[in-house]
């Protein structure tokens, strides 16, 4: 601080340094602030704006600077408001009055900028890994329970049976989505923006190219206000996020409610499970719970940063230093949920009996009634009215479609005949053997698919 | 978690424990988390449902581990999942087997309930108590702003002269209805949750009138699974928290502009303000942009808990778990601002030159020229037309209305006159002497006024 | 248009001018408008700031053209671009010159603002009559099914069982704290913003009393600039309405699932309900879906709201146009959930087998051993420990409580005895005998309270 | 709707049938939906499930319906619940029974996918178009101010000089990364849907690679039960328009600041402001405020979705209804708010005098003055320090950097000299040449590149 406030007459207030601080997280950007300092000091020495042997020579503090760090040894001081200042300032102790060179051609503005960029860099590869290991957990499920048939449902009805396996390759697709979407975005962080200074572009001969090249960066920026003002792909990060909690909050709903004692359709590990305070019998779905009710803060912290961004004149405000604290938390929460999915998916216990005899209920092959018309020769749609004041009759009557009597069929339309009753859960799947579709034989292709696509882990 | 994992067989996993765990924020609520139990033991103790002794004991026990917690001597351990189970746990530790008794006739969701609700009520008088600070700072300096005058603006161009204090009354109004709010709200928080057990009423005699007495609160619930089930008031805090930094977001916008060069109406104390890293010349507004970024944060929260709550089933579930975290941060960030915003406030430097200056430009008193024309007998609209056709003119003739000849005035209404040079700054504000509004005479009612309100602090 | 652009050169750009107008959706406020007009001539005519002849040709005009919109005969033309205009030109052209006086003393900014408050204070009665009407069909339902049962749950695992009477008495109190929760708000409305002019206070004697007494607010705005400025009585009914819809959301969540083959709880009447373009058997909880998904619309408006506000200097800004069309949505949407959920609960069809059986199954009464051992000395978290085991035990021997041995159950306690078997469904309801529980005698209680606050409607 | 009411015994409610009903608002999506039918009808007849007589006659209908509706002549019944089920039973009017075969091997869960797809498609192509229009009509007015200079802006406070050019690039750089992101989210719309049938794909022999070639897709879905349930795609069209009215908000701030009365910099032409109502002066950026406004909105219409979609179970719901009004007014809004904004833009009057005063002022030099000594060979951090002191001293003093003399430069540091005085800024500007810097060969240099990028339109 005391370095940034030569042209103030008093030192800040105790209460507003506080306030403006953000060492106590930015800390956690000690790794990549380093790497950049490094690659920068580097560059300086390269292009002679510094000597070699003080590149050296500052290139040594910054190591043993991150070995401080990484050891828990390093003091962190508020005062020095942000882990720029706090490393710089530690470097001039360390080294002295060539430390006070490392700053040179550069801003926190378009450091700050750089640190952030690496940061993400890293948060999507680790989003994609995660992401593959979960849809490994998918595909490790499905695998086993290969035959297992369910109830598809629309409007939480039983809709048609569909193969267990064919609903986990939903979420599979969905991870798919999440894992491109997070591709494509990587071309917008992957850009460097040092050089850029607090605004203008620095007005010394740096290598721009060099540095891109040492930090693994594949662009450098084009603009300097804009390198410094972007905050494009942290919100790019956290919308991609958002979409993959949202995807994440549909299997937990579909867990917790599967887990229920009215579905019964799986058991969830015990190690996946808490019990109540005060009913002994409880093993609630905790995990699945928490991951639905996270998707909200992952909601809240897109949100907050568009908020935030909304308005703001070129180019770096400081209100856009309340980037960060969101960025982390959606980090955190989008990786731990996926780690903890993986494992509660893989160890599911999938009970059959009950998932079968839910795929047998409620009228559930009546389209395969109206189709198995529509093969007689009906149009759709008349078809479709036949069966559907067929089922009226039925509920009315009380009785499932193989408790009823030929001619009962046949009051609806003079098309129905003994064949009817081959008509079965097992058919119906069968039947549905198009590309996407949950036949048997469409449902093997795609599981091995996808299985190419992610490997065994 | 030992103590409520009997019926399963296995630990619950590393992973999910973490996932799950609260212990690392909830363990703020320890003040009210004891508080809380020792007015619960004390109910038991005097319906009998434990002995006196063992009520004795067990507050006994309470008391000595909210010290140890306040010393620092108290070891959180995760594995123990939450406050709740961390302080029973040590109470047993402390007390031995009459510590399991504690837990009679509760469960931990309406004891996080209570905890919640009490903390919630503290936020609603610190932060009553804060505005009412903040409102103090914005009379201070109105006061010793009194006779300044500036531009109000409409649409950021130059509207009608208007006094500093005025202005400021205006963020005076707005903290007033803030607070209003929050009291309001208040009435939603005053009702104890204890006695609704897990969900559906506990099967003990309980008092629940003694513990609302005991605990400060006038109401108790009326429904059980409501009581467990409901985090409307933290919404309900959310929402003014959003309001409320809605507003500061407002002010700090224009302490922002209004300390920019061009606008050079008020300089920021040095205590307030920060330096740049690279340019030596640079007095930055931080605090106020950091106000104006820390909006999207507290907007985010609302949101976050609005989005878990949706489509919940009655009664708790693990989603809500997500309340804490945000309605923490969503305080301390509320009351942090509010706190550094009165400093900045009070010691504001106001330059009455450069408002003053300000004040006269720009056909500012065009409103007034129609005014007089309306009073000379002219259909406003007409007088309006009239006043707007003459500004078109002088703006391309590059003369302000001082510059006209009355001659030029005439050309577009032939009531004006030569007391049409009368028209000052200082008219204009004497003449909106209507209740709210900016004349000297009117602002100095309402500058006595609010001072009544809220004393001198 | 015309009547505004006096000092410019040029007419506007026509998409400009569709970007701007707001007459498309504003028309909605006619009645409001003309209302605050007509009060307003007639105020204008009492202070004599316009003749008593002028004030009555005035008021006649917008008489007339009252009647003209609500005749449909009213031409809006988009380039009068709002409805202040529309009407003003319009009285202009019925009444001549004299309409051209009738925008002394008052701005569009002020004008607004009143319009905007009497429709909000228009929707606040509607919504409370609306939830009072929810209100109503709630308890016809629960006083209807006052005997049956349902499992209660938490975590969506069933916990213990509750009463349906008090299961839904949980929405009667949600929509008594939405209730409460708009009249506080209605304080904030009630504040007439007339005689604020465009941002300083008008230049006219007017008389702000006679107008409030006039237009039935009970306060008048103590702030000219904050008047005009102030959208927070908008936000303060979004944010109501966003907590309403949750709980609207809550209830719409239950109902899907309750309505599915597999809860089996509920049948929605088939007028509420709708069929599958492909699937003849379905029979869809439409209405409620809608309800849940329609949550997420109402939070959006409040968030659009929040971030338009945000960081806008004083007084009017034209982004704060942007406040009207998700008002009108947030209230439409909000009256038709109520209305149409008000109808589809009165006619739910309940299904008392099914949830009675399913509130005998999962161990439901484990709390009750655990109370039952508590009252036979043991502390509660040992007996909560000792009914854990004997659930687990009982799970891997696949017997229910009623099953079990009593040599089985004392070897998880002693203290178990013959007595044990009278642990009911009926005997754990009538257990939770306190103030919010759901014991018969308790329900019947809240019943008729409720019903004492709502009336039959 | 009594297509698909067979199964009921009573008509809809007439509130829940408005409640439910599309139609109002998804007519809009007549042609997509038309296009999608005659494809499909065209694949039915190809693979014999119709024969090639019956597909010519259905697609002979569904042409002339397409005129019917864009001649206004269609009359749309609302009891006919959607566009789906109005153009159907339209078809079966015109051709008789051979129209109840088009809804054959489809579902509306699927056609209502591939209208929505079909729709953004378009709509990303003419996001695309207007952000290039956009994007020329920034560079036409950098290239005819190439040598305007303004104050560049940190903390809205004056930093460095830069050239307006630079500025404006700086959005032309933003809007190209929101067309590169809206191309990568493209791939993800670019998948056909059809053969999904209901949830499970559809059990006739249809032909989905023939369907993709006719639509236009270059994919076709790999899971039935996602591709009813996906709507991550009007989720990432959204996400990408948030963050481009973000950007426009950045703009329009800048705009309405820069054409206050105290910046001074732009004047908007006349066709894009309007005037008011009450103050005749007054000449209001209302563009850019609605725009900065509409922010909000847009905003609002993602975090709906995002809500909407949370915990969803598979596959379709009729939540997911609720996506396409959002979509319909964020594609409006954005594509509105672009075109407005070229056009704005292009006739923006710049005013070089005020810039250029501008960027002399407040010490906006100091950064060359620390460069100044870095280059005699100062460290940076030191040379920092002493600028900063000595902006101090000159600030106390009321002295610009000019009106120093060279003994009290000395004061500050030894290393200052004569040569200090040729620092301006002109060289300034000079000096930061490097790649993405403000220096005019640079700025050059990126109008060119720019230029080439988007041709002259």
């Amino acid at each position: 601080m005391s370095h940034i406030r030569g042209r103030f007459s008093k030192p800040a207030d105790k209460l507003a340094a506080r306030y403006t601080a953000s060492l106590t997280y930015d800390r956690r950007l000690y790794q990549q602030d380093i790497t950049g300092s490094i690659a920068h000091a580097k560059m300086l020495g390269k292009q002679g704006i510094i000597t070699a042997e003080e590149a050296r020579t500052i290139i040594g503090g910054l190591d043993s600077i991150r070995e401080e760090i990484a050891r828990g040894e390093f003091e962190f001081k508020t005062e020095l408001e942000d882990i720029h200042m706090a490393v710089e300032s530690r470097l001039i102790e360390k080294v002295g009055d060539v430390g006070r060179k490392l700053h040179t051609a550069r801003s926190r503005n378009d450091q700050v900028a750089l640190d952030t960029r690496l940061f993400v860099i890293g948060a999507i590869a680790d989003t994609i890994k995660a992401l593959r290991n979960f849809q490994r957990a998918l595909l490790d499920l499905a695998e086993a329970n290969k035959d297992v048939i369910i109830p598809g449902y629309t409007h939480l009805q039983v809709a048609q049976p569909v193969l267990l396996a064919h609903h986990l390759l939903a979420y599979f697709e969905m991870a798919e989505r999440d894992i491109a979407r997070l591709s494509d975005s990587f071309k917008r962080v992957d850009v460097l923006p040092l050089g850029s200074g607090a605004l203008a572009g620095v007005a010394n001969s740096v290598d721009r190219e060099f540095l891109a090249k040492e930090l693994g960066f594949s662009q450098v920026s084009r603009n300097s206000l804009d390198a410094v003002a972007d905050r494009d792909f942290i919100l790019e990060y956290e919308a991609g996020a958002a979409i993959c909690m949202m995807h994440l909050s549909r299997l937990a709903e579909e867990l917790v409610m599967w887990s229920s004692a009215e579905f019964g359709f799986v058991e969830i590990d015990d190690v996946y499970a808490t019990g109540s305070s005060i009913m002994p019998q409880k093993k609630n779905p905790d995990v699945a719970e928490l991951a639905r009710g996270k998707t909200g803060r992952v909601y809240g912290h897109l949100l907050a940063l568009l908020t935030t961004m909304k308005g703001l004149p070129l180019a770096y405000n400081r209100d856009m230093q309340e980037d960060k604290e969101g960025l982390f938390d959606t980090v955190d929460t989008l990786l731990a949920t996926l780690e903890v999915f993986a494992g509660m998916v893989r160890t599911l216990k999938i009970n059959p009996e009950n998932t079968h005899q839910a795929a047998e209920r409620g009228y559930i092959l009546a389209t395969d009634l109206a189709d198995y018309l529509v093969k007689k020769g009906e149009a759709f749609r008349t078809a479709h009215e036949s069966v559907a004041k067929l089922v009226n009759y039925a509920v009315r009557k009380g009785k499932s479609f193989s408790e009823l009597k030929i001619n009962e069929y046949q009051r609806f339309s003079p098309m129905f005949d003994e064949d009817v009753y081959q008509i079965s859960v097992e058919s119906s799947l069968a039947a549905r053997d198009v590309s996407g579709g949950t036949s048997p034989r469409r449902v093997k292709q795609a599981l091995a698919r996808a299985r190419r696509t992610v490997g065994r882990g």
